[in-house]
């Protein structure tokens, strides 16, 4: 027997099913992105490894599917694109006018435990404003996450986007006497105190000269904390959008380089995933890529929200709908005459060309299972071809009604018969 | 100074004129592939090195990325989809009714030497037909082939399909007396004929007990020679397609795995490149997944199609539309009254909702740089935010006309001058 092999632990098949649910969630992020002004690019898959390192430190390299390639460079396919974002923005910062509002669909690798929601392998929406310090920019990027959030379905029942501010917290640490060298520690400290025992966070607390009562104090204080914050939520407001945001300020975000306003959408159900997540961050780019640049941006991947819209009641219908869409067609042609395979031909080809989805049988069959394959194939009409050619016989699939149409007149007829 | 990040070499950035460009020539894969009944698919990036191995021999190796994944597996970057096809069909052959016709968008990797039209990574589009072997399969895939180009604004000035029979070849040598252990070497023979000197070619042919004059004469007896190719060209030329075929049987195409029916798409102008090419190879499913499957298929690049598009007079218009209508909206919002912020917003979200392209500036600016900013966006009209609001001034940037709205009748007015 032939050695048989499977698809890699954390790697995805998509077959046409899955794919059409694939393309429906990309379609609608690029729907809205679109609605939202930004244009789409992409950078490779394959980049150098120090990439990720200048960006994230030694660690990440425990996370990546990294090799060297066969000229010796330390390679990595990419884990995220936020580097790689930096490093083409930098490199023609010139020849775009500021702001830019860019967008990426894309996929990305990690190599950890596979788990639910979690492969080695997603797609991810990255939505980025370089360029733009206003605040305005993150309510931009929040109100587009909110947005692509109704599109796919979800009402003000299902998720909240949930807000913060980095820099109201490194203002507080500052005031409070946490000297700027401590101040990513302190940020962790805060970042993992809900998972972390009360003791050890008020020890944690204690060695920076703060207590957990400051820190819940100042949590308390909501966006009156965050100018900036309160900038936000004026411009949310005024887009319809306040039902959807809370403030809160214990949204730290691990990752070291945010900088400003800090966002998550969350599934309020019971999963209580994050669904997708963003932030400001000034000082990446002229990090990686030697220009200044003010920066925010989020990211949303695939794989949660694909969950999400399976598992809600709702927006199921909208994935049926992607589902048999794409695998349906328009005409199904039924070939009763086998001599007229060359007419068929014609026929099949004179349909495509006015943009209609055709297929027809390769091999000869009978007429009963020509009929049962149309209706497998989702087929609208069926287009019987017979030894009464140039008359033709157009069956509704639905309500197998028949009607009789000249071939010089096919066109036509199916047209007003798809849209009746 | 921060340190520089290059691409890697053969790796390509989709800057955003790329990046629609890109896109429209997947627009274009797709619409087409549907309009023929197919369904997309799509399979892992990385696969066990071993599914390239079965299907090409030990040789594919020197032109993968390849390495060991963190958890020793020897993996593979994919250099082609057919493999993981024929796993993927096999693992779940009862679930779908054949013939199947499935297509698919991807991105694949071959580490070889960088040159034009040839990268170290690009996309392809495979469009296959599994489980039918009537010679109509073969017909509606190089059909498919020729429908893309035309849709892609070629004519038959520009490009030929040229197809061939692997099958007749092997009729042929074996009525000539060469063994079955011996075809492969052959086929190899006639594949390189072209590029080795006549004598060299003589001398191998004489080793097989063959002559060239043998040779030449199979060739020149074209169609008269296939059963299976005289079928595809009645059924080419029943749907209009006569003047883009040549058969050509010196065309063999080098890889072992071909059983019947090949062809490529020619460029006929001064490159002669090939666009995208296919053929029939009904034993692959059964050597990778263990189930006997009849199969076809063909694939075209990225990059080959895409410099001809750049390099030829007519389509570079569709281009053109392309990338202009990835990075242009619908309206650029100018706000007069800095006051009018959260107006400004609340006239966002209307447009947005129903549909439109719609930026707005995020910071303060002057009246005459706003407006600039709204051409440089390629904005069709302009809306002007003012002291009165809910008065507003739309302006029309093509003829510079103006008329005034009252923001209950914007959507409409909007829909009514953007059709206009």
């Amino acid at each position: 027997m032939a050695q048989r092999f499977q698809t890699l632990k954390g790697f995805r098949d998509f077959f046409p099913a899955e794919c059409a649910a694939r393309n429906y969630v990309f379609d609608v992020w690029r729907r809205i992105a679109r609605r939202y002004g930004f244009v789409e690019y992409e950078g490779p898959i394959l980049e150098p490894t120090d990439l990720y390192r200048k960006k994230s430190g030694d660690e990440i390299v425990g996370q990546l599917f990294c090799f060297q390639d066969k000229g010796d460079r330390d390679v990595s396919m990419r884990p995220e694109l936020t580097p790689t974002l930096a490093r083409m923005a930098a490199a023609k910062e010139r020849e775009f006018k500021k702001p830019l509002r860019w967008f990426s669909i894309g996929q990305f690798f990690r190599y950890e435990k596979h788990q639910k929601g979690r492969g080695r392998e997603f797609y991810q929406f990255n939505c980025d404003i370089l360029g733009e310090t206003s605040p305005l920019a993150d309510a931009e990027l929040m109100a587009l996450s909110i947005d692509l959030m109704r599109e796919l379905g979800f009402t003000k029942e299902d998720f909240r986007i949930r807000v913060s501010d980095r820099n109201a917290w490194v203002s507080f640490a500052t005031d409070k006497g946490v000297s700027d060298g401590q101040i990513t520690d302190f940020l962790q400290i805060v970042d993992k105190m809900e998972r972390t025992p009360k003791e050890k966070t008020e020890e944690l607390l204690g060695n920076l000269g703060l207590t957990l009562s400051d820190i819940e104090g100042f949590i308390a204080s909501g966006a009156e904390a965050s100018p900036a914050l309160k900038e936000v939520l004026s411009n949310l407001e005024a887009r319809g959008f306040a039902e959807y945001v809370e403030v809160d300020l214990s949204i730290v975000r691990g990752l070291a380089y945010y900088t400003g306003a800090v966002f998550e959408i969350f599934d309020i159900g019971k999963g209580m995933r994050a669904v997708a997540g963003g932030g400001r961050y000034d000082q990446l780019v002229g990090l990686i890529g030697g220009v200044d640049m003010a920066a925010c941006g989020f990211a949303m991947g695939d794989m949660v929200i694909t969950d999400l819209i399976r598992e809600t009641e709702r927006p199921n219908q909208l994935l049926e709908v992607a589902e048999a869409f794409a695998s349906g067609v328009d005409v199904s042609i039924v070939i009763a005459d086998p001599e007229k395979q060359g007419e068929a031909a014609g026929v099949v080809q004179q349909l495509r060309e006015s943009g209609l989805r055709v297929i027809a049988p390769f091999s000869p069959a009978k007429i009963g299972k020509q009929f049962q394959a149309a209706e497998q194939a989702g087929a609208k009409l069926a287009i019987v071809i017979g030894g009464e050619y140039p008359e033709l016989t157009v069956k509704r699939l639905e309500d197998r009604t028949e009607s009789t149409v000249d071939v010089s007149g096919l066109s036509e007829a199916v047209a007003g018969l798809l849209s009746s």
